[in-house]
């Protein structure tokens, strides 16, 4: 356990662990000691403490800052903030990955960049500050690190990233790709209409949604087709 | 605003709120501003405060006090300690639902009984403690007030709860429904006997179990008569 180095790490996010061993296992994946068949646990445990931390977290800063929102709408971002591609954006701001203890084959495979793994390892730190250093600052650290995701949920930006995300995956695919945004039809009256609405991509139906405003149904009809796209991502229909 | 003591409650919980409007508002159920019209606000933001911070402690003392467990042991038992059965439970060692503001409506049909009602209130109220007082203070009432729960989920005792579970279930249901449980067999010699159940209610049998104990093998034949309820929530069948 002797390449890695941790002070890099430490200077990355502003915090001397009093005890490196919380640090050293929040960043040791699973893989690792599989391989290693060794008894240096691996990070779960503390991705499951880290977790409810970071969660706990992002509530209070969301009731805080978003004083009209009722509990949905709270629960709403917090989703949204407190979701595998959000905490991968913080992992790659730390270079996280490149620290992590990782068995061979998952090195091999690209574990260091899998989203995943490294979601995951951010939401271990998390737990392994609260563990070294208590609540504020664990704090600190999750509302510096989140500082940029959560003001963007908080002004709608972070909602609009499935539009633009489905736009990106389909460029990649066909640089000429139209996508286009249908609305099949409303529902309900006046002051509480939800509305339905098709994506397409020349032509092709790729998602449904439905929403309280339009522009809901279409950021849901996207995040449909990315599902959709990613269950068949193998495929070459598109 | 003036009928409910306030005084009474926090000597119970055993805590002086300086600001006591959060504490008002933790004790506000939706039904009440919906009836008298007032923009009082309820309780719900607190209890999606109140509910994360309660999560992220049970989840650190269990992390504690189940060195050895897994994440998922860690989160199942998580699931156990945490839910409305126990909150409920906690509301009444508090009297919480004498001190709750509802609506007429809602207070005539028993709201200051219902399990939900006073789970979501015990919620509120963890959230209105973090804001007057903090981590610290807020994780002391916590630990205070799910010590027993705590207890009986490290000991496995928690689990026991499937026989008045299934009773309750069927209650709701028919008010005069009888739950009965009768051994079919016993199989082994005396010393290592395995005895086999099932319950009926009204003379319809709702599910078998098997364990070491007529006790345990009852147990085993109420959780898989809740699961069978569970998938069959829609039918009448019952």
């Amino acid at each position: 356990m002797s390449t890695i180095n941790f002070n890099d790490f430490e200077e990355q996010i502003g915090y001397k662990f009093k005890n490196k061993m919380y640090l050293e296992r929040a960043l040791t994946h699973s893989s690792y000691n599989k391989e290693k068949n060794t008894k240096h646990q691996d990070n779960e445990r503390l991705e499951f403490l880290g977790d409810s931390f970071l969660d706990a977290i992002i509530s209070e800063e969301l009731f805080q800052e978003i004083p009209q929102g009722s509990e949905g709408k709270l629960t709403k971002t917090r989703a949204l903030v407190v979701c595998e591609k959000s905490l991968a954006r913080v992992a790659n701001k730390y270079g996280l990955g490149r620290y992590m203890y990782m068995g061979h084959g998952e090195e091999t495979t690209g574990g260091r960049c899998k989203s995943s793994i490294i979601a995951d390892a951010v939401e271990a730190v998390i737990g392994a500050l609260y563990l070294d250093g208590g609540y504020e600052i664990t704090k600190k650290f999750v509302l510096k690190s989140f500082e940029d995701i959560l003001q963007e949920a908080e002004t709608g930006k972070l909602f609009s990233d499935f539009k633009s995300e489905v736009q990106e995956i389909m460029q990649k695919r066909d640089k000429n790709a139209i996508i286009s945004y249908e609305t099949d039809r409303e529902e309900g009256p006046a002051h509480d209409k939800t509305f339905f609405v098709h994506i397409s991509c020349n032509g092709n139906i790729l998602g449904r949604g439905e929403g309280k405003s339009k522009k809901e149904a279409e950021q849901n009809a996207a995040k449909a087709a990315i599902a959709a796209l990613e269950r068949r991502e193998t495929s070459d229909v598109f």
